[in-house]
């Protein structure tokens, strides 16, 4: 059986992304050191976003955790100290899953504009498919309030840094900033709240579209593209 | 003693507001009936956004409720069935005080984009002051979601309106629409989680500025000021 990193390329990306981000989500001296306990330990992480997803952090339990994942309690402490271990680990991987999920859609795009279009319409669509992340990363505000600011100043920071460098080639205004990265931020959460939780009665690349153009006319630069 | 609306009136405007918004806090059939009956009810609000805001909805406790209020347990039940409907009661009244301390700003300006901008610096300052806003309606999504999706609803509702009326006075552009009221809403959100509740450093009407600028090309059109 393949090993490591060879293992990894041999899969879809998004469960080759998943799998890297799994190695640091361990508790301290816990990492997994073969394939096979990376794959279990993603599978505790895909069963805790189950169990916290639906019951919550207060009601969730290790055991349901185990379960839904189908190993044994030994396997779940094997990599985690304790409930509170596995919910932030599982707030930090959800925070990796959206930007590694996102991140390729903006890349591709030809200019800044096209580029936050493109990151919208990407989240909405995988919070379509991962709508326990809202409720997740909400709860984290109580239980884990260290990786809920970690998730928001990394994106906010990580929009300002991307703005910045289209400022630079001359793609959006130049004094676009901080306040912009977090208005866009903010902007993407509740539409991702809105038509990708709540209801699936819009097209994702529609609502994209809207907010793209007031966005080329608000922080664009006219005849950049 | 003055009684019923005739106390209000001669309330600054604030305690106004906010006198009218507890007499339908109350559970059902226990609504005040006396001006101080109101006065001890919006005592108990108060408190308990004290209450819940330091500790939480599952720490927080009736008895913490009414020492903050300096009022009796029997005062609390006089007017509450329980910790849940004060909560409860407290989440819509937070959502009220937004709205009717923003409101005002919002009627002043003399043009939408200019309303926008207002709206958002009021909100801003209104944060400031009531930094447990925050964490009590975050809160509310697990506590009581009813509530916490009525105060969003609402909220995007009451924006979607604004700009519908202001695209007939042809001050914004005709196809400004939902995705733009929850995209501003999402804004306004995170610029005063940023800006009103973390760190006071930046001045609210720069931020305001800032993002009135940016929809007054995204959303606005041109030279209807």
């Amino acid at each position: 059986m393949a090993t490591g990193r060879g293992a990894q390329a041999t899969s879809p990306k998004g469960a080759a992304v998943t799998a890297t981000a799994a190695e640091d989500a361990a508790s301290a001296g816990k990492a997994p050191r073969t394939a096979r306990g990376r794959r279990t330990l993603r599978a505790i992480l895909d069963a805790a976003a189950e169990e916290f997803g639906e019951k919550g952090f207060h009601e969730g339990s290790v055991s349901g955790i185990t379960r839904r994942a189908g190993v044994a309690l030994g396997s779940f402490y094997t990599y985690f100290d304790s409930k509170d271990e596995v919910f932030r680990a599982l707030v930090r991987d959800m925070s990796a899953q959206v930007r590694d999920h996102v991140t390729p859609a903006i890349r591709a795009a030809g200019h800044q504009i096209e580029a936050e279009r493109a990151g919208l319409e990407s989240f909405i669509a995988f919070v379509r498919d991962h709508k326990e992340i809202y409720r997740i990363i909400d709860e984290a505000e109580f239980v884990d309030p260290e990786s809920f600011n970690l998730h928001y100043d990394s994106t906010a920071e990580r929009i300002r840094a991307r703005l910045a460098a289209a400022a630079d080639r001359g793609e959006v205004r130049a004094d676009v900033g901080e306040v912009h990265a977090w208005a866009i931020m903010g902007m993407n959460v509740f539409l991702g709240l809105r038509y990708g939780v709540r209801d699936d009665d819009a097209v994702p690349g529609d609502v994209a579209d809207a907010v793209a153009a007031m966005l080329a006319r608000g922080i664009g630069v006219p005849d950049s593209e």
